[in-house]
């Protein structure tokens, strides 16, 4: 099953029918038979045969609707929830975040650890101790956990199972290669079966699962600066090796061209916004309430500021946004998605960021592209990449049913 | 039919099962239907019972296998080529081609026309007269024709069946904006079914449907300079609204940065010629043999004399062959495909351009990215666009089958 779905589409007959049939539950239940037909487009006679199957293995039950309608009352199917938990975790912008859910996506426990640095080391550690911390939140009742899944930044190679991660050293352009076998780590250490998937991927994959119609086919979810997920025809796209959703050429040797730099994840504004203080503060607003009281120059802090509309994070944030915006002007002219999500902590800068995006696509791509697109920010938030591979352990777990 | 293919992966099962068992047939035939069902895995009986629906509409044979392995002797199925022609009409940078094929992709006839101008009348006159000659060709055979296939630059809006084509005015960066309702004006001229198309989304399809193993599923076609075709997942891929694949932004107010923008066609090389042989005109070589002489500075006498290893020649394309290799590398950390066509026109510049994109594209990717490509020039040629417009036909035919 796992291969498979790691090839992208070539999911068997039977396991296609499994997801149609029970996202169909998950996201409409309670739902009789009859609806589920007609709804994935199905026959009755499948449907229910699929259908027991489900009821012998206690993933979905049965329960009467209890309005008549006249004749006989239909029996409803809805989703057991609790027949599985799955571990979520990942990394954004701001720190790192586990969850556990149930089969419907529900958050049973979190935990959220502040970042801690951004090399491989630090968010391989952070990753490893928020998965821990997890499990020992659920111990009772370990048994339900399904699998973990995990998401991280670098260049996930599924066939290989490693994770390469590009860390860019200080004094100059050059980038420190890391490869780590994370799967067989985490597996070694939690004994539960793990996927690892590249964090905008998961992000964007766990945006449609929880938190998009389904009938959004084609989705690109832009992590801050330096990545995005695509989801095309409905299926997670991750390339022929896995790595697809770079959205910058790698050169070890020369800068690229600006557009085609790998760009900060903040988008640059954390250094932008200091040097417009200390520029402020160098041009005598010396007496001014902002520079007597400690400014707070985390991220964070400056989209706080940005939200409560204050001038120099209101520009910075607005400038990022127009970068950002161009960036994604491309990439809407060239894919021509019907959504983009602005996610993996960018959005709190809020409104003003989405606004510029929003206006970077209506100015730089062809109408019909911008006309088919919405721009919006990310619904599951600081959250998504750990319920994005939450739903992914989910997902692997409903299509390998009765294999 | 149509709707849905247009709307990609949307096929019923049964369509999807025609071509699924159709295109074994092409590819593979002479084949036994057990060979088709462990090739594609359906059982024997599906395919049994699809393929006597095809054997009742003449659309495959049976012929005895003549060399006896003991036993009975399979029946081996082939496709019936000549069951139905298509017609496919494409631009490319240097000229428009016609062709009529046979339901394998093999030429009957061809019609070439040189390039009378890149405006959206110019080449809208120029699809027509030159399927208008097509059909002459023909006319013994009119009834055999299925459809007519047209391969088009600009903005294919399937929705509404129009084409917008973005002009540019010579004195600025601004666009001209004409919609033309080409899929009407055709189908009233010829009464025949016409499918209009993407230029470079058809040349993407159809080598893959003609000149590719069945198993390249992530494929970037870059057409020329200004757009690309994709498959994703061995589909079409063309968008929400039918019209991915740009690799530009637009504005008619300002100019993009450089990577952004809309490059011409030929990537600027006839420009860049002129001016060189300008200015070694210029600087005192006016003896020598090619100065005497009258340089031919046509594209086409440009990539002959690139071709002979002819020093300015030589340099310009080996320059825009960086150029083309950068936007590609871009577009591979993207999407991570398997292989890149690179097709247009400008492939005949030969293996100096082809080599610099590959050189760009082993310095500007990622590993893991760089490393999963094949860089290749078209192997269908000239013909490209216009053999994917009849496939496409060909494509609509088979899946439409039994419907």
């Amino acid at each position: 099953m796992k291969e498979s779905y790691f090839k992208g589409e070539n999911l068997s007959e039977r396991s296609r029918k499994n997801l149609f049939i029970l996202d169909a539950i998950r996201r409409r239940g309670p739902i009789s038979k009859t609806d589920i037909s007609s709804l994935i487009g199905l026959n009755v006679v499948t449907v229910s045969n699929y259908v027991d199957e489900f009821l012998r293995q206690k993933i979905v039950f049965e329960k009467e609707f209890d309005v008549s309608k006249g004749g006989r009352r239909p029996l409803l199917l809805d989703l057991n929830t609790s027949a599985g938990y799955a571990v979520g975790v990942g990394a954004n912008l701001l720190g790192t975040i586990g969850v556990v859910t149930d089969l419907s996506g529900k958050i049973l426990h979190k935990v959220k650890n502040g970042k801690s640095g951004s090399g491989c080391r630090e968010v391989v550690d952070s990753l490893l101790t928020t998965t821990a911390e997890l499990l020992d939140e659920v111990k009772g009742c370990r048994q339900r956990i399904k699998g973990i899944g995990i998401g991280i930044g670098g260049i996930v190679d599924a066939a290989k199972e490693k994770v390469r991660w590009p860390e860019k050293i200080e004094n100059g352009y050059h980038y420190l290669d890391v490869t780590v076998p994370l799967k067989d780590i985490l597996e070694r250490e939690f004994r539960l079966p793990v996927v690892i998937e590249n964090d905008a991927t998961l992000a964007c994959f766990g945006e449609q699962w929880l938190a998009l119609d389904s009938d959004i086919r084609n989705l690109l979810y832009m992590f801050s600066g330096v990545g995005c997920g695509l989801m095309i025809n409905s299926e997670i796209y991750r390339g022929t090796s896995g790595c697809a959703g770079e959205v910058a050429v790698h050169s070890d040797r020369k800068e690229a061209p600006y557009f085609l730099e790998r760009w900060e994840a903040d988008l640059g504004i954390g250094a932008e916004y200091v040097k417009r203080l200390q520029w402020k503060k160098g041009h005598g607003s010396g007496g001014s309430r902002a520079s007597k009281e400690a400014v707070d120059t985390s991220l964070g802090g400056i989209f706080e500021a940005c939200r409560r509309g204050e001038a120099p994070a209101v520009d910075v944030v607005r400038e990022a946004g127009r970068r950002l915006g161009l960036r994604v002007a491309y990439l809407v002219n060239l894919l021509n998605p019907e959504m983009v999500v602005i996610g993996g902590g960018i959005e709190e800068a809020g409104i003003v960021l989405i606004e510029e995006v929003k206006s970077a696509v209506s100015e730089w791509c062809f109408e019909e592209s911008a006309g088919a697109v919405k721009i919006v920010p990310t619904r599951l938030g600081e959250n998504g990449v750990a319920l994005g591979a939450a739903s992914l352990v989910t997902r692997q777990l409903f299509a390998a049913l009765n294999d």
